[in-house]
């Protein structure tokens, strides 16, 4: 049916941060914040950014998020804010309220570097989204979270 | 004498972040770390990025840094590596624990602006590095601090 619709399934509008990228690059900044029109109005109308996208919902991960940024997706330097839909998630703070996000243009590589060095994940590379990128997420030494977004596609699966 | 140095005498080596720029964009996210040298070996071998200075001292904050990229310093998206002097520093965490960086045009309107929306300031906008650009810290609205950085340099004072 039209409407099924696999996380195998190739989303070109799902693939914002750029599926052409041949280096790995800085992508965004996340922030977790209480009220995300007010931190959006903070953001766009005092520091000048523009909002990239409409806010988004994702039910299976019960946030409302949106992109803001001096420049498009692909020029990096990106914050992405997350309003939790349930507010006690926001207090814990931590690994919960920020992290920054490493576009990689061969995340199984990347891994792979990662899992030998012994680094902990806490999401290993999978398609979260339907359509989208291969996102993982793992600590780095000081237990900061950091992501990782699979850029470049070479080759499309089901094509 | 030449060893005099004021904190308004112009130092080309202190304007890492680029004197001509006509945007304000994202400079970086700063993460206190516990061991740098080992941090470094992370972000350089394992993640790939480049070292862009030396290893830096700052006495006066009791902290040693670096800036790593997979870029330049003008990129932005660099991740600015920090540790501080007195360990009790980390463990506080928050405010003390990261920040990101925006590098704008003209810091003292951005200020104004802050200040007509009532922001609350860490660090009002100085010159914090002899010779380097004015740099301010303010609190956005869920208290997560973001600094401003002056880029862009049109008049040399003194010159």
């Amino acid at each position: 049916m039209a409407g099924d619709v696999t996380t195998d399934e190739f989303n070109p509008e799902r693939w914002v941060w750029g599926t052409s990228a041949k280096t790995n690059r800085f992508l965004h900044v996340m922030v977790s914040v209480r009220d995300i029109q007010a931190s959006i109005r903070f953001y766009v109308d005092i520091l000048g950014m523009k909002q990239l996208d409409a806010v988004f919902d994702f039910p299976e991960r019960r946030v409302t998020g949106v992109v803001l940024g001096y420049d498009g997706y692909e020029a990096g330097g990106c914050i992405e804010l997350i309003q939790y839909w349930d507010e006690e998630r926001f207090k814990e703070g931590g690994s919960q309220g920020w992290h920054f996000a490493l576009g990689v243009t061969d995340i199984e590589d990347m891994v792979s570097r990662l899992d030998s060095a012994g680094i902990e994940f806490v999401v290993r590379p999978s398609v979260l989204i339907s359509g989208g990128p291969k996102l993982s997420f793992f600590k780095d030494p000081d237990g900061y979270v950091v992501e990782l977004i699979q850029t470049r596609r070479e080759s499309s699966p089901g094509s």
